[in-house]
């Protein structure tokens, strides 16, 4: 079935209720009822729930063959748990059928990707899946199509009971006996645990795993004690070092300067500059330029931001510690600083995944976001945006919050350069869609800015404030005009993995692509 | 069928698999699968949920005849809120068949006392009631039995799926116009809103009822707007100056001194006596008085406490304030001094119900406890407690968390005078259970110390101090020599309350008196 982006979703995935995407606000209004963990009853008086290795709390909690266990990111590529885990429970306990619940994948967990070519784990969903776990889960090595789902679609299909977590895994910098845990306070810290959060309140089964153990009670913690089975203590859970990539990189590229200018004047001409205005933005080159601009323009007005969403890095730290910004609410902290930030500064909170971007709760934070800054591989000329598959075709991104973001904003930038290397960003139709064009707003490039025909109010905006702008398919001509037409992918027929949209219909699917023949 | 603490369960209440009392740890190790709420999906950006009225939310919501509503006590007897929902819902809709599921209900409801007369609220649960709600039930006019839950129970039984919250009306003390609801920064501040929050993660529907709207987002909040359907602003939530009752009341009574002295005596006793030790006691004179003499022995050892439980009061908040207390986890605050001090003090954190003390989650912060000091209406010689009707049969207290801390206590000092006025408060058979023996350790009275059979060790840790004990046979005899023997009450068939053990069995039935005849 033709989905709302173009897409032909095979009818094979649509069982169980399943449906193609429809539109960014299809379900609103809706009533579901959440899924729901067991649990065991806790009555006795319980000294500790201290283990003795990982090993023995898996047993403990009774895992078995086809379960379905839950990671966390928030050490990103430092992160240490999951691949460990995923050697004692394949490895030492010889378990298969494993299905594995991830807020994403990476280098880090490169192991999976040779559990996966083993056939040992079956299932995957995921945000992210770069290196290693893309290639394979592109060449077709998983047995079940992976599942991609944004950071608001993962608390989405977990109440949704799409989702099952039977135990939930979690890298925690310091816990106590009991299992009250927190993102900071131990040998290496990662900050907010808003990724880890949530899946304690729907797992059948918690395991902290923590390198710091503390005075009973850990207190404020990120985690309850009363939704913990089991702590364990290791050497390290992380390499904090390795939190950061792109960290604090202030781009000097004229180019990339240009367009965060852009950004930033785009912004500033909307109604809703103003002060509280809200705003969310990556971390990376043109992203971190657009704060320094908005500062500039924020003076100007001597207006303040209400509240920064979304992953945090020290760039906005600073700016709050300016008194700039008023709140920020952190899901994720892509560097030292702003790990060492939140629960310091009393107006640097932790929220996590459900409140973030939840498209299934009462209102997410992504619905009262003015303004979100958010990158691209690819966008075509109905503004939908790809940030998954390469030019090649396979997997190697994360859509994160990007769509969550862009769905619940009221002006959603996307701010890209027109090429890359040999490769149009600027397309006819993107390969994969992660993010519907129905919810981008404004395309900014290094050869002009585009504004989505669904926003004439946005377009009247930049007229009103002398910023050119041109319609994205001249844009995508420049872009041919430069690196020449793409050509088009060859597929299998075989889906590799299913994208899908934050409300839960199915946006998009990534067929295996053809080995490619000289 | 008779259950463990003796009493007589009418077969008609043990249906859909409600069993009897059984001991307190007989449901331990169980798995249960939590129920959950229905919510509405909230795609679409949305300014805010404020409503004009409480009648405008309640449509909003869907209220309708048959619904259960809950309201939240933190106000005690300053609470103007569920007397006002409940006018709103009877009164300006006349609604009917109502289901009440409060923490707790007293002289601040007495209109819901009307209400059940009319017979426009039907079933009621309750941790209390006082005041004309106690003497309406009693007299048999409620439609159907009141369930008296302590406050571990009422948690339990909301993830049972026994209480199905269709909207929650909650009262806080700020909120911003998403529902960032906290019980501090408003014009009327109840402090912890540890009753209301675990009710945002199961009702369908939950209202936020303020006085004082602040900007988005009201952060840190106690409950978060993800679970808010509506806020609604009044004039006043509550008067906190009701909030206490016997605030900061140090006795001068002798008797009660002496009593307070020998519980400390006997805490100092045992083993669990060391640094770190945690303990948890009521407000009121002799309790209040346990932590003056208990000041004295930590200062003697060189000992801190390491966490306080519970109720908290200014007396527990200043012993922290002089470094004696690590931590207090604080469920609802006993007069203002308290209100004040939470979220000042950064090691006095809010915890909520289901965190305190559910017997059915995987560890409550009361099966952590080392010590417990609670009053009595009346104890047994089977150590079993009355706190729920008074002498003449009819309802006038709250188990609270009585059952819960008197069962995950390491050790649980009931202190009570031997009798009150005419009444022997140390008899043969209490007139309702409401904790029952095998919870209780230690009965300490003005005419002598009793230890539970069941602990013989504690009586070694006494005899090694040299306290001097007596059994309790003897002081229930010195109390019938004091006073005389109670007359039995007389009782009819109609069961108008049953009252549930933390785990959900039924410990007891209270039936309607026989009117009294001259």
């Amino acid at each position: 079935m033709i989905n709302a982006v173009g897409r032909d979703i095979p009818d094979e995935l649509l069982k169980n209720g399943k449906e193609v995407y429809q539109g960014k606000y299809y379900m609103d209004g809706k009533f579901v009822r959440k899924a729901t963990p067991a649990t065991r009853r806790c009555e006795k008086p319980q000294e500790s729930k201290l283990c003795e290795s990982i090993k023995e709390a898996c047993k403990k909690c009774g895992a078995h063959d086809g379960m379905t266990f839950s990671f966390h990111t928030e050490f990103r590529n430092g992160d240490y748990v999951a691949a460990m885990v995923a050697k004692v429970l394949i490895e030492d306990m010889g378990l298969k059928d494993i299905h594995v619940a991830a807020t994403s994948l990476g280098s880090a967990q490169n192991n999976i990707a040779d559990y996966i070519e083993q056939g040992k784990i079956t299932h995957v969903t995921t945000s992210g899946v770069r290196g290693r776990i893309g290639e394979v889960i592109s060449a077709g090595k998983l047995a079940t199509p992976a599942i991609i789902r944004s950071h608001g679609g993962r608390p989405r299909a977990i109440e949704a009971g799409e989702i099952h977590i039977d135990i939930a895994f979690l890298a925690c910098a310091s816990s106590d006996c009991c299992g009250n845990a927190s993102g900071i306070g131990g040998k290496n810290n990662c900050g907010s645990l808003g990724f880890a959060i949530h899946d304690t309140h729907f797992a059948d089964h918690v395991v902290i795993i923590t390198d710091t153990l503390v005075d009973f009670p850990n207190l404020p913690s990120s985690i309850s004690c009363t939704d913990v089975d089991c702590v364990c203590v290791v050497d390290a859970v992380g390499d904090p070092s390795k939190i950061a990539t792109k960290e604090a990189r202030m781009t000097e590229n004229p180019r990339e300067l240009m367009m965060a200018e852009n950004a930033a004047k785009i912004i500033a001409s909307t109604p809703y500059f103003k002060d509280g205005f809200s705003f969310q933005t990556g971390v990376g080159g043109p992203s971190l330029a657009v704060n320094r601009f908005l500062e500039d323009y924020m003076a100007e007005r001597g207006i303040q931001m209400g509240f920064a969403l979304g992953g945090t890095s020290n760039a906005i730290c600073k700016l709050q510690d300016k008194g700039l910004v008023r709140h920020i609410l952190d899901t994720q902290d892509f560097d030292q600083g702003a790990a060492a930030h939140i629960f310091k500064h009393p107006d640097h909170h932790e929220i996590d995944l459900n409140e973030y971007a939840n498209a299934a709760n009462k209102g997410a934070y992504v619905n009262k976001l003015d303004f979100v800054v958010l990158a691209a591989l690819e966008i075509d000329t109905k503004f939908n945006v790809n940030v998954i598959t390469g030019s090649d075709g396979v997997l190697r991104g994360a859509p994160g919050g990007h769509p969550d973001t862009a769905a619940g904003s009221k002006c959603c930038i996307i701010v890209t350069p027109l090429t890359r290397g040999r490769m149009a960003t600027v397309c006819k139709s993107v390969v994969t869609v992660t993010t519907p064009g129905d919810c981008v707003d404004v395309l900014v490039t290094d050869y002009g800015i585009a504004v989505n025909p669904l926003r004439p109010d946005l377009e009247k905006c930049l007229d009103d404030a002398g910023i050119p702008r041109v319609s994205i398919e001249s844009l995508q001509e420049k872009a041919y005009s430069l690196v020449g037409a793409p050509d088009d992918l060859e597929w299998e027929d075989k889906v590799i993995a299913v994208v899908e949209a934050r409300d839960g219909t199915i946006l998009d699917v990534v067929k295996k692509v053809k080995p490619f023949s000289f």
